[in-house]
């Protein structure tokens, strides 16, 4: 028998009314907003707060390969199969970005038999939360084009613009534009360039705020670019904050879905997990912890950036702290990180294991060092072999690190629950969780404990233009923001080609951005690509709506 | 007392739930996807085709000033006036688009005690059917330039691309771009430029598709460019017309909302009234005459332009005939064209009516020439004077033109009933309706008949490019399509400043456009702005949301 596709095999779920997920999640009928039958925002001023929040379990990954390893699919699957042992759980998830749908990429609502419905449409335009944070930081450009062009009384200088236009596209063409051409009624030449929309700092800041109120405010703190001066010129210069929040009024409640066992799911918000912090938003994180038990949430790639992140930027505004973390790891995974090459991973390799799981080893050293003890979920696929699984239920036992094989692609909750109760195990123990780095630190020590301690680093070095940078951020009094490292997720190292657990590599930071709204500095290792191009045949190809209106080869 | 505003006056109202407004509609439950409380969209493969159509109204206007003489508030106002008189009727409006908004201009919404709502989230991103144009159209401009980066095969001249980039805002700079730049990784450096939605071609294809099937063939025959040898590109020969209907699977579906007095009305779609054919849906007109015996719908500017194109672009592609035809003017419109200066327009002035009532007189000729009966419906504002409108109704009387001075800004349905009387008395006479052209005519003579026949013009000249064009246009097997001109809004002639009812002038076809997927060719003279730009003052800086997520200053 042929292989399902993930669209298949949703298409053949019967989904349940969104009201009654809402009923079963004790959300009240006048906070659901329905979006069609299966999809709903809530209107969180509609929500109870209880004073006995949630708990908050984490699911990262080691180190990725191209492909995934299947982070999303084993949170839906791991709240699954707490569903299933009847727990009151919800999952909280980010929302997938439009743009790389057309590429090369999957969708980012899970797999096989856990999976969040109704995937084409929250892989598509969902309910609009992208479109909005497009439209509201493109209105954001056309004001400070329009006010240079009508005068320029902030004295902005045109060249030291930071802030982009975006699209939820994949499009390289965008990545560096020249705007303004055409004459003097066409508005004032200059350079510029679009990053995805997920990219874009409106995205950190819907994710981060604890409200209308909050996102306002926010918005107002942008940093939008300099004077000719070089002093900051912010969105409350511009007096525009109130215009681009309430472009963002609908956006900001959370999306009510459901898992395809009909756990309910909050999927709201997806930054960048390497220019931005990669979590879902803390209102949607937070109105789970209002209506469920357990709350399983992921940030995005490995524990050295997602997770870092969440802990440090996420948790640390939202003032919550993780009961539990989820390390999702695969064989191939492992194989790769011990020198297997790509076309080869399908093939037995207990020598290559032996190798590599050092990856693997270090992640689950990071989230002890925040005071977390973490479970492996071993992600089984189907080429996966008895010895391989072997070799790594004996690393884990002769290391004393939990583990469960989890089998949710294949068999939804039911593969999970092996997952559930090693996690419901930790999280009745005490904890004793820490941040990583005070506010108060230096910018540069902050990013040297990461590198440090996380990435297991011996040195950074900063660029001359990073030094300067440093600097001046200081004199614009934002040494307390905490640091989003943009690295690439393939490595702890800055170059994505040095596998395992590398030890006694320097990291160079290249450049810093200040992303003054969002509350945080961007640190950049490499080449960070902030809008990524389509591969030579797209994906867009395969696909089509049939005259009835059913999406047709989406994954 | 303090005037309200429309937002004001929005937010006393008491809105019925959705599903009641359905319900009265006679929407069946299963084809309503709910969009919040107050909004949804309407699967139009559960409403049940009737043999008896209903009865399709027109509204149209005199060429008007600029601020607009209130079309959208007499459409709204006259079906809530036939549903006091207790007729099955409903109100189809195009959609407005939402980068204006931050501009100048007011809402696309009515206005007063006749309005659509929720008129804020309707004016913002409704039902996020323009953002879902947006990224359709985007997506073909990253196919394109995709397709010419990995090689090329298909021969595109970048020079030669016709498409262009879209946003919804007003955004001045992005009218010319150089698109790119950065070197061999990031794309083939050409000229682009980005206009607004409502002006891409996707949108007046989803407002002429019949359903999914025939929005994929029409994105199919989109002309993108041509190659180096001159030959046209279409959207099929980059085989992305599946993936780029899958974008607007949802979008092509009506929305509902109701009028202020719960009338159930359609808005949906809104392509731009000069470069495009700016009538909403031919799928919420022909979804609206499934369920109502009169259905209220307007068209773009006056019966030289949206009128027009209404009757020999929308009504010809969806087969029905028009019953009435509803021709707004107003005192000041009228004192306009005799001469007065707009600072003047509030003072009583009955000689410049006399002077300027000959543009009032062409458009109801105009009208005539399609052999239908208009009725004048004389919008009140509040400086009008007795004398004035006096002038005015012994004017329609010597004429013997049907004229119902009209109320509905001030109080709804029940200033509208004076105008509802004429248009029943109108559609229930026999009308010889015909066509202005036939489409085989050849493409000048039929732009030739437009000129003559409802501008009043006596000559067409065209550039030495439009020329070649229609060569190169009728060599392409093109001569059939219908012709979309695109001239200002404030005159007959293509002179704006050429007011009341000019005779004996030329037209310059500066340029042709081919819409072979809309099926039209654009004629354009003068110079047609399709990407507005911001005022020195933004209404922008007016708008908030308070921290309960409403908007405030929104109009």
């Amino acid at each position: 028998m042929a292989q399902l596709s993930d669209l298949d095999i949703a298409n053949k779920a019967t989904l349940q009314p969104i009201s009654d997920i809402a009923e079963k999640a004790g959300i009240d009928a006048n906070a659901l907003e329905q979006y069609g039958h299966y999809k709903a925002k809530i209107d969180i001023n509609q929500i109870k707060r209880r004073e006995q929040k949630g708990k908050v379990v984490l699911v990262t990954a080691m180190s990725p390969t191209p492909a995934g390893e299947g982070k999303s699919t084993v949170t839906v699957g791991l709240s699954d199969a707490l569903n299933h042992l009847k727990h009151n759980v919800m999952v909280a998830l980010r929302e997938p970005a439009l743009g790389p749908t057309f590429g090369i990429k999957g969708g980012a609502t899970g797999g096989g038999y856990a999976q969040v419905l109704p995937m084409e449409d929250i892989n598509l335009h969902f309910n609009g939360d992208f479109h909005a944070i497009t439209t509201a930081n493109n209105a954001l450009s056309a004001f400070i084009d329009n006010h240079i062009h009508q005068g320029n009384q902030l004295n902005i200088d045109q060249r030291r613009i930071e802030w982009k236009r975006v699209l939820d596209m994949n499009d390289r063409a965008l990545r560096n534009v020249v705007v303004g051409l055409g004459g003097p009624t066409q508005g004032v030449p200059r350079e510029d360039g679009f990053n995805i929309t997920v990219a874009s700092e409106i995205m950190a800041i819907l994710c981060l705020a604890r409200g209308i109120k909050d996102l306002k405010e926010k918005i107002s703190k942008i940093t939008i670019g300099y004077t000719t001066d070089k002093k900051p010129v912010t969105v409350a210069d511009l007096k525009v904050e109130g215009a681009l929040a309430m472009i963002l009024k609908d956006a900001i409640k959370p999306n009510l879905v459901q898992t395809i066992e009909g756990t309910p799911a909050l999927v709201h918000g997806g930054p960048f997990a390497n220019i931005a912090h990669g979590c879902n938003s803390i209102l949607a994180t937070e109105t789970a912890r209002d209506l469920a038990d357990i709350v399983v949430t992921e940030a995005g790639f490995g524990s050295d950036l997602g997770a870092e992140k969440f802990i440090n930027i996420k948790a640390r505004e939202a003032g919550f702290e993780p009961s539990a973390v989820v390390v999702v790891a695969t064989i191939r995974a492992i194989k790769m990180h011990g020198g297997v090459a790509k076309d080869n991973l399908k093939e037995e390799n207990v020598a290559a294991l032996n190798d590599g799981i050092v990856n693997l080893e270090r992640h689950v050293d990071n989230v002890r060092k925040y005071g977390l003890e973490p479970v492996v979920a071993l992600n089984a696929f189907v080429h996966d072999t008895d010895k391989e699984i072997e070799f790594v239920k004996n690393w884990a036992n002769t290391h004393n690190v939990k583990l469960a094989l989890t089998e949710v692609w294949e068999k939804g909750g039911q593969g999970g629950v092996e997952l559930a109760n090693e996690v419901l195990d930790v999280i009745q123990q005490p904890q004793s969780f820490k941040h990583l780095y005070d506010l108060q630190t230096p910018l540069e020590e902050k990013i040297e404990t990461i590198v440090k301690t996380i990435y297991g680093g011996s040195k950074v070095t900063f660029s001359s233009k990073a030094e300067k940078q440093l600097q001046q951020f200081k004199a614009n009094g934002w040494n307390h923001f905490p640091i989003c490292m943009a690295k690439t997720q393939y490595s702890f190292t800055d170059d994505a080609n040095k596998l395992g657990a590398p030890e006694d590599f320097e990291i160079t930071i290249r450049e810093l951005e200040a992303k003054t709204g969002a509350g945080f500095i961007v640190a950049l290792t490499g080449s960070i690509m902030t809008m990524p191009g389509l591969p030579k045949e797209p994906a867009a190809l395969n696909m089509d709506v049939t005259d009835d209106g059913k999406a047709v080869g989406l994954f």
